[in-house]
């Protein structure tokens, strides 16, 4: 029997929409529990998000496939009661409520580990807990724009774009789930449970690698650069009779490679073209060169010419093509859930690839679930209620 | 004193460049201490990428900032046998050269847990270790293509874009550092080591949320969508008076409010734009009225308004404005580093806040190594060599 490393572990999920349901789900996929805790009827603002198939929302069932739910109205004595009954016998309580959410409930993690001291606290919020800015709402796309990523990308002298997808959300989500990985491994050596504080401005800021220390050191204020890296050449993108094709020659060799494989030997020897640096100064005239020659064939025939040479290429793929790529496959990267009124859906897998668990198990392929579909079985099984308690619970919030 | 989480753990860095670079960057940050093995000479090949002050790479210095360095040239007798000692003695290594290399070598897990059966092996690579395209060359500008991500990302109707950071590579080093988390923590309860298997394509996939699960459930392919999200409405950039202004009014309410404080109040009772739904329907008509207002005032005067109705709203800030701002200086998301040759570089902070870990010590402030700089140190101290045995290793490989 697989034993997957979270195996064993509950977590509360008192989160909404993407960045704490996308660090709930990267738990999920390590073993974790889940029990997301779901406002009595419209449940998670993001079912409201399209596309919906038969009034269920393909976006929910994306990011919260194989949690269970259970229906609470904080509001109300009887969900207060559920709410810390749970903090009681989960391992992780993790939320992305509106700032200061938790405080007026009386739910932050002051309070909160009082009843349970090995209890691990993960709040995420737009901006953080501490600091001037703690209580600002926010958005995935204000800290795109604020936080620096808009600014690098798009093409050279246009528009700063969004990265397409909501990358605020989700390294917010992400370093809020390895901070818990963190956590529990030090909790497993101390005993001692503590808070998380993750800021999606922080995360944001985090991921610019090289931008944050060659603004510092140089005072060059970088730009959007299209689809080209700033300081490797060739690496971007190039027009072929058909359609743009990337090459990423990496290094001098890789460079030469090209040039002799494309008929262009004579590039290598060219004092413009003989270093990194002197390529990355002459990107325009190495770009139109090589052009004036890529055009003479397709990309799919290009690609088998650089591919044989192992030269690294590719098309630039849109999301059906994924579902095409024997790799992925290979990897189990596109799994299937069968979510009851959608049918089959496919999700991206597990990116995380254990030794000891067998792909097929590398993730829930449990649906996500119905708003509050396991509250009885969890305030019977996990706290001990009485049929008929939990009946009047459901009675209150399952009308 | 502080202990941060990962405290006592010892990580062999067998990495080059970023994704592997990152991983172990984000380690050192929960308080491992990270072994870069280099080879002799040039080390790290991103040693070599610019900008350079006084001859040190800025980029380098940036992500492996507090980290040792041990010279290491595993072709000879003499280099294998430090790698082969370090094994023993660190529960974790983490790898991400050529593929096959690790197996040419006699590296790969199989052989490696023989001498060290509790040690996590992180290998990262372009494609990952298994299915077809496992030994092929690849670079994160091929992932990002390959990955989708790049065609729902620049302006619509235009060219695909890059992501404006090596988001590739940052996610591939990511996933690694949480994967080895996972395997800590499942080490911690049962004693065992594991392999963990990490594909830089694998990663971009897991990252493209709701575009998935869209595609795969309606067969409508996303496209890039310039600064605005897919979904929801208005949530893009606006036209000021000087400048772009981004907006972020994500239901009902906040654009209400919206509509209010701009002078617009009979926007909302405007049939078009009545819920998030019509609102996306009519995005460019909903559009063309704002910014008709919106160019009254400039980008500044219209946050003011804005922010003290508490409507998420943000300028696109450029790299150097996040040094003005004052909820990442309270939040110490940019931390000075002195590095020999270069003097004062910034490099972004550790985004996971501890309760435990006060703000001044969340990342290693010491500088990054000069190539083989920790030589002595671990080969006496952690291997046990002699003195002399120690001089006659350096003596080979720090001519």
């Amino acid at each position: 029997m697989t034993i997957k490393p979270l195996e064993g572990i509950k977590v509360l999920d008192f989160t909404n929409v993407l960045a704490g349901p996308t660090c709930t789900m990267l738990l999920a996929n390590m073993g974790a529990e889940i029990i997301k805790l779901e406002r009595p009827g419209c449940g998670d603002d993001s079912r409201a998000y399209g596309p919906h198939i038969n009034g269920e929302s393909v976006y929910f069932t994306s990011v919260n496939r194989g949690k269970k739910s259970v229906v609470c109205n904080t509001k109300t004595e009887a969900g207060r009661q559920v709410f810390l009954k749970l903090v009681e016998k989960v391992d992780v309580v993790i939320e992305n409520i509106k700032p200061g959410g938790m405080v007026r409930m009386g739910f932050d993690y002051e309070t909160l580990k009082k009843i349970n001291p090995r209890m691990i606290y993960v709040s995420i919020s737009g901006f953080g807990n501490t600091g001037p800015w703690a209580l600002r709402p926010c958005y995935d796309m204000i800290v795109q724009a604020m936080g620096g990523i808009m600014s690098i990308t798009g093409e050279p002298g246009g528009s700063p774009v969004r990265v397409g997808t909501s990358i605020g959300d989700v390294m917010g989500g992400t370093y809020a789930a390895m901070g818990t990985l963190g956590a529990l491994y030090q909790r497993a050596v101390t005993g001692l449970g503590q808070k998380v504080d993750i800021s999606l401005l922080d995360c944001q800021v985090a991921i610019l690698e090289n931008a944050v220390a060659r603004y510092s050191s140089t005072g060059f204020i970088p730009g959007p650069l299209g689809m080209r890296h700033a300081l490797i050449t060739p690496f971007e993108g190039f027009k072929t009779k058909d359609r743009v094709l990337i090459i990423a020659a990496g290094n001098d060799n890789l460079f030469t490679r090209l040039c002799r494989v494309i008929g262009l030997p004579e590039l290598c020897s060219d004092e413009r073209f003989l270093t990194n640096a002197s390529r990355t100064d002459h990107v325009d005239e190495l770009r139109e060169l090589l052009e004036a020659r890529l055009a003479d064939k397709t990309a799919d025939e290009w690609m088998e010419i650089l591919q044989a040479e192992d030269i690294p290429c590719s098309p630039i793929n849109t999301i059906d093509k994924l579902f095409e790529n024997p790799q992925l496959a290979a990897r189990h990267m596109l799994v299937e859930v069968d979510q009851p009124g959608i049918g089959k859906v496919s999700v991206a897998g597990n990116p995380i690839k254990y030794s000891t668990v067998p792909a097929e198990e590398e993730i829930p392929h449990g649906p996500a679930p119905s708003v509050g579909q396991h509250t009885r079985e969890i305030l019977v099984d996990l706290l001990g209620y009485t049929s008929d308690d939990a009946d009047a619970y459901l009675k209150e919030f399952m009308r």
